[in-house]
């Protein structure tokens, strides 16, 4: 079977917002698959905002990718035709795959899709990544009690989303920040958080204030700058912060003007005993079983909800990737590049 | 018995450094005890850091010292007459006294000193607060590993120099931070840290680099400002950094000029899996037992020195306190309002 797949190169680094020149689409024959090899077509393909990271070469977590190789993401794929023992034709899988249509894939951190808990696209969302990211930050670092407030921002992003619910699970009040109207809507009357405010407005920090009168418990950090600077004088004593994401700060460059927030900032880590700490969800993956086993049955009972936002074809991924870091997207990005058999 | 105290008030609120007229010294006489009461004499009194932030109004952890009342310090004193049932005449006691010489205590807080373990003056040194505060800091929330690098700023002072010693022992290399070249000779020469440099040098950031080749994987922050800002770019991934006491900038007035830095730190706690977290030891006052099993045994071992800065007289206390805060103390800083009648 001789397959083409279309695929997303990365062409240059970016400075400050990627733009269409930072790509490259290409399209490559792919050879027959060897003993112990599968061929997979992608059906679903995640757009997250932790890919722009991987676009530079500063010292991150991870390393960059290569200029000229396919961009990462990970992907629900169809197995198409496989030489491994693990997997075979018709088997909906799980794996990160990349930017692309096709791969042949040795099966090396690929899993099986259970297409009986709930669509398969959901695997790259609240059931996969996105999902364990906020069920892990929000439970294991920001410790949610009952009754306290939490501060959730990118409140109708793929991780945001979950973790506001999952505190209202846990009894907490929970106030959102988003940014559109329709987006604070969506997340304070669908999604039912106590209250969802936009950072478009100028008074953020006294809004914020306003619906916060027993001050923040744990501020769930997905963006940085203005938002997390209207959070820090609202932190209560023994506040958390799992810090999991600053969106707003990933294509900056240079220097950031005075003043300088930084010693505003330890100051009140010493004097509130903050604990503010950093994680990578692909480090806490023992988590997995419990948080599948939990989000199942939350989203089986109707606690859970959930918003996909497709774009349809591998072409459209990085008009899509950058509006989703310009807050675009509208729920769980996901590009579709061909089509789900299981619906 | 009739007695006249001798006491410190706070008299203004210091706007930036402290000065003497923030201060009033009094003398008081003080009535008969009654059933339940003590009289003390206090013989040895603390002067720490945290006192600057009480002078405050500023909200923290603590109620500032209301203007015209005594300032609080843990004191070291003799218990000179007693109706109160869990104390005798000629008990050596720890309390919270404040700076004064004598006072009638009703027993509330306060502990007998245990004279044969070391002199009495460690009950607000190495075997009291400042010692609990290295111990604590340390193991609980920097959780260093054998191996690892350790670097502790103000490490010459009443908890740095407790923390890096600890951590020698817990075999991890360790990197202190202090000020004139005596006291980074004492530091590396009697205490036995790895390495000790000076925050005077102005190219500390190249030589914190120099002497921590494989990066720092514990930061005990008791400064701020500058020592915070070079260790920043040294960071591993998954560094903790107790945040214990930022000296440097208890007394700044006004906004910090630009760049600011929030965004750097917060983009590698993020990055590098950081956590950072503030602590207040009278929180954690039931790791006490441990600790003093822990400090007596390794002090009469020899594994942990100590070094006390004596003050003679209560009225020294305001002239010793500025200093303190400028680093111009070597050792725990102690003022000496009585004779020590175990010597």
């Amino acid at each position: 079977m001789s397959v083409t797949s279309t695929q997303i190169e990365l062409a240059a680094r970016p400075v400050g917002d990627p733009k269409h020149s930072d790509f490259k689409i290409v399209k490559v024959e792919l050879p027959e698959i060897k003993e112990g090899e599968m061929l997979c077509r992608i059906i679903y393909q995640s757009l997250d905002p932790y890919m722009r990271g991987r676009m530079d070469d500063a010292k991150s977590y991870a390393v960059p990718v290569a200029i000229g190789s396919v961009m990462e993401a990970g992907c629900v794929a169809e197995v198409m035709e496989s030489k491994n023992a693990r997997f075979q034709t018709g088997d909906i899988v799980n794996g990160r795959f990349g930017w692309r249509t096709h791969i042949i894939s040795d099966g090396a951190g690929v899993r099986k899709v259970n297409k009986d808990i709930a669509p398969i696209s959901t695997s790259i969302g609240i059931l996969g990544m996105p999902g364990m990211t906020a069920y892990v930050g929000l439970l294991d670092i920001g410790e949610p009690k009952e009754g306290e407030t939490v501060v959730v921002s990118a409140a109708s992003g793929a991780v945001g989303a979950v973790v506001g619910q999952i505190a209202k699970i846990k009894g907490c009040k929970v106030i959102g920040v988003a940014g559109s109207t329709e987006k604070c809507e969506y997340v304070r009357d669908e999604l039912g958080f106590d209250e969802c405010i936009s950072h478009y407005n100028e008074d953020l920090a006294m809004q914020l204030s306003n619906v916060c009168p027993n001050g923040i418990d744990v501020y769930f950090e997905n963006v940085g700058g203005k938002v997390f600077e209207a959070v820090l004088p609202l932190l209560n004593a023994f506040a958390r912060i799992p810090l999991c994401g600053l969106i707003s700060r990933y294509s900056h460059v240079g220097e950031f003007p005075g003043p300088n927030l930084l010693p505003t900032l330890t100051r009140s880590i010493l004097t509130n005993r903050l604990k503010i700490q950093g994680y990578i969800i692909t480090e806490r993956w023992n988590r997995f079983p419990e948080f599948e086993k939990d989000v199942s049955a939350w989203i089986d009972s109707g606690k859970l909800k959930y918003k996909e936002d497709f774009v349809d074809g591998i072409e459209q991924a990085p008009e899509a990737f950058m509006g989703l870091l310009k807050g675009k997207n509208f729920g769980k990005l996901i590009v579709r590049t061909s089509e789900d058999p299981t619906l």
